[in-house]
């Protein structure tokens, strides 16, 4: 059996200039090319080049035929947008490892980091993400609504900024109105939040907005949302102010 | 005045295949780099392009120094490594342009992304932060310790993976240890933690250990640490064993 290799790679939010070259290198030596089918679409096509795109929600699927091409010797890319350890394809490998054959796990397997959402929006704003932070997803096909409420409430009470990763989509229209009430209830009305879509690509769109104003509408499945934390603060400018939140806290403040 | 620019970017953390092309190309424009002595060392010298090395913990002048020289016309780029929003100089660059000259605000001022340590530290050791997690700069040069303390707590108890960015310094070199027995207070003793130290560089070193054996000595200056969820799982295989959250918590958790 030839060496197969399987690599899973961020291929960051959409700007080819967002790309490392380390994951260019290697798609560039591939023979397969596996991901959700608009991810695979940003892969060129070449000879000797196998794209293989699937739908959403088959994570496992796709994580299984990508081991197992792997195990028969293949170079595979397992793509993912943004970066592949961040609510993307890297754990569902590694579960899908646990469940494959014992010796599939010495198969040469790595993980190419990539440009995630919340850094990429949140680089496009200012830098609201400047001090403690956390990310949630705030989709719930994979665990409890109950916990996702539970993690928020915790962070607005450590004072993270928070970035919101899946907030929306068409299958769960009312999750993200949820979200805003529960902020409502925690946070003062003037807590500053950033509606980051499609960053890095022709469609790009940024709005920031107090809490008060916030509405569900403003997030869809394209949006990264970042709740700043009680110290974020916006420049006004000509153009779009800059959202911030400044390194140091004061004493006494815990 | 001519049109002068000011980008602050990020090196990512130490490879130049971790680059990426966006400020491989502001790089190439740049009259100007400003930043903290080892991260500047990391751009090729070349005519007409100077350098502007400084020391740790003067962010501010370093930031102060950036607009100005932006405002009579160079073209400047703020290098840090990793990202340059996660701990690093964008934050300082806005708190400096607050309060600098109103007229500086309408500079061109722009944020370039770039790999987060904890994000090329995960993407080693496999998925760490495959789930909801935090970032939390340790260092308390720039918050109380109390709030630190606090944030630890409330994490363990959000059950988030934890990213610490400065967990150790010489000037603080007691932190890290109370860091180790707050959590030894609130997590079980199994706990998984990775010692990520110089990611992508010749000198890089994994080392994974349950909080049990957790010691202050295993971070330094250049080390991540990432500490995993309950659900953070441990693949073993020959060489170094896979680290991954799975995606998913079962319903009834909360």
């Amino acid at each position: 059996m030839s060496a197969g290799w399987l690599s899973i790679v961020g291929l960051g939010p959409g700007d080819a200039a967002l790309v490392t070259p380390e994951v260019t290198a290697a798609l560039a030596e591939a023979s397969d090319v596996i991901g959700y089918f608009p991810y695979v679409a940003r892969v060129a096509p070449r000879e000797g080049l196998t794209l293989h795109g699937s739908d959403n929600r088959v994570e496992l699927d796709r994580a299984r035929l990508a081991l197992e091409l792997a195990a028969k010797g293949a170079r595979v890319v397992v793509v993912s947008s943004g970066d592949p350890g961040v609510f993307a394809m890297a754990s569902a490998v590694f579960e899908a490892l646990e469940a494959a054959p014992k010796e599939w796990r010495d198969l040469d397997i790595r993980v190419l980091p990539g440009i995630t959402a919340m850094l990429a929006a949140s680089a496009r704003a200012g830098a609201p993400l400047g001090h403690d932070f956390c990310a949630i997803n705030l989709s719930d096909n994979l665990k409890p609504w109950a916990l996702i409420e539970k993690r928020l409430r915790l962070a607005v009470e450590a004072d993270f900024a928070m970035a919101f990763y899946n907030p929306r989509s068409k299958a769960r229209p009312e999750g993200f109105a949820r979200v805003l009430n529960t902020l409502r209830d925690v946070c003062e009305p003037e807590r500053l939040i950033l509606f980051a879509r499609a960053v890095s690509t022709p469609e790009e769109e940024l709005r920031v907005v107090p809490l008060a104003e916030a509405t569900p509408e403003m997030a869809d499945m394209r949006t990264m949302v970042i709740v700043g934390s009680s110290r974020t603060r916006l420049i006004a400018r000509k153009g779009n102010p800059l959202l911030y939140t400044p390194r140091s806290v004061p004493e006494g403040t815990a």
